[in-house]
């Protein structure tokens, strides 16, 4: 049921936009019954974020290549391909044209993205153990600095994700890390 | 009548959206006549392009303080006031919900940006000039590089530009760049 139901809400989402989401068209796509979306999950938005994580697990899980530049290249690689996608790059224009207007999804983007980066610190907390990068490095400012461009690229400027752009990116900010 | 055209147009996509924009509903509320504008316009694409680049002119001058540290600092202090004034961050929402779903609105992206990487792309090269950078330095990736994570907080994780974080991020750039 769940996975049904994940799906039907990014396929709502892509087809229709975030005005249109609610539990009972998402219940229909997914030939579920709404009492059970109500139960489960409450709101769009508690329903979206567990939309969220799951593609967050299953698109972009913390890599261990055992340097800070080859966790960052991946973890970059794997968001590009994510966002790129039809259905993820729907889901990211709906997120920037309704996150700053509507409180209750902006609360859910604040807590994904806090959940985001406290998984992702692993990589720059491994780096600064290694004695790789100086102890004082910032791990959300870190994250920060490599997605911003990628989505930057994907909804304002709408240039090409190219793996050099990718590379040359992470080289950049890797860099800044160096003790 | 270009200033009253390009405030109606601001003040057209803050209050309905990037669909609902035409030279028609610019010239009602500017008060112009319809005519002048596919004269002088042709498009709503070229229209936004002289919006752009208008707003670009007049909040976001480029900055030579004498150092790629103050520079970029200054630059990005004045992005992070404009876009996240209500007329501007209204526009941003509208580029992140359309920019890749329209030729037309992609391609005046892509010039748009271009202009403006080119044009800041001088202080990046005064910096290699005075032996304050790397000579391989990209132009344009810093400029990403510092522009990516401010609209990510204002589009994507919807986190607050406080000064705090714009300082650190350019410094993180800014030690990127070190020869």
């Amino acid at each position: 049921v769940r996975a049904a139901v994940l799906e039907a809400t990014l396929a709502e989402l892509a087809e229709f936009g975030y005005r249109e989401l609610s539990l009972e068209s998402v219940a229909r796509r997914a030939g579920v019954h709404k009492t059970t979306l109500y139960r489960r999950w409450g709101t769009r938005e508690a329903l979206l974020l567990d939309v969220f994580r799951e593609i967050a697990r299953q698109r972009a899980p913390i890599p261990d290549t055992g340097s800070l530049h080859g966790d960052l290249l991946r973890y970059a690689r794997q968001i590009t391909a994510s966002v790129t996608t039809p259905e993820v790059s729907a889901l990211a224009a709906a997120i920037a044209s309704e996150g700053p207007n509507n409180p209750a999804f902006a609360d859910m983007l604040r807590t994904f993205w806090a959940e985001r980066f406290e998984v992702g610190a692993v990589m720059i907390s491994r780096a600064i153990e290694r004695g790789e990068v100086s102890a004082e490095s910032d791990p959300k400012l870190t994250l920060e600095a490599v997605l911003g461009p990628i989505y930057f690229r994907l909804l304002v400027s709408g240039e090409k994700l190219d793996p050099r752009f990718i590379k040359r990116l992470v080289e950049l900010v890797a860099s800044a890390l160096e003790p």
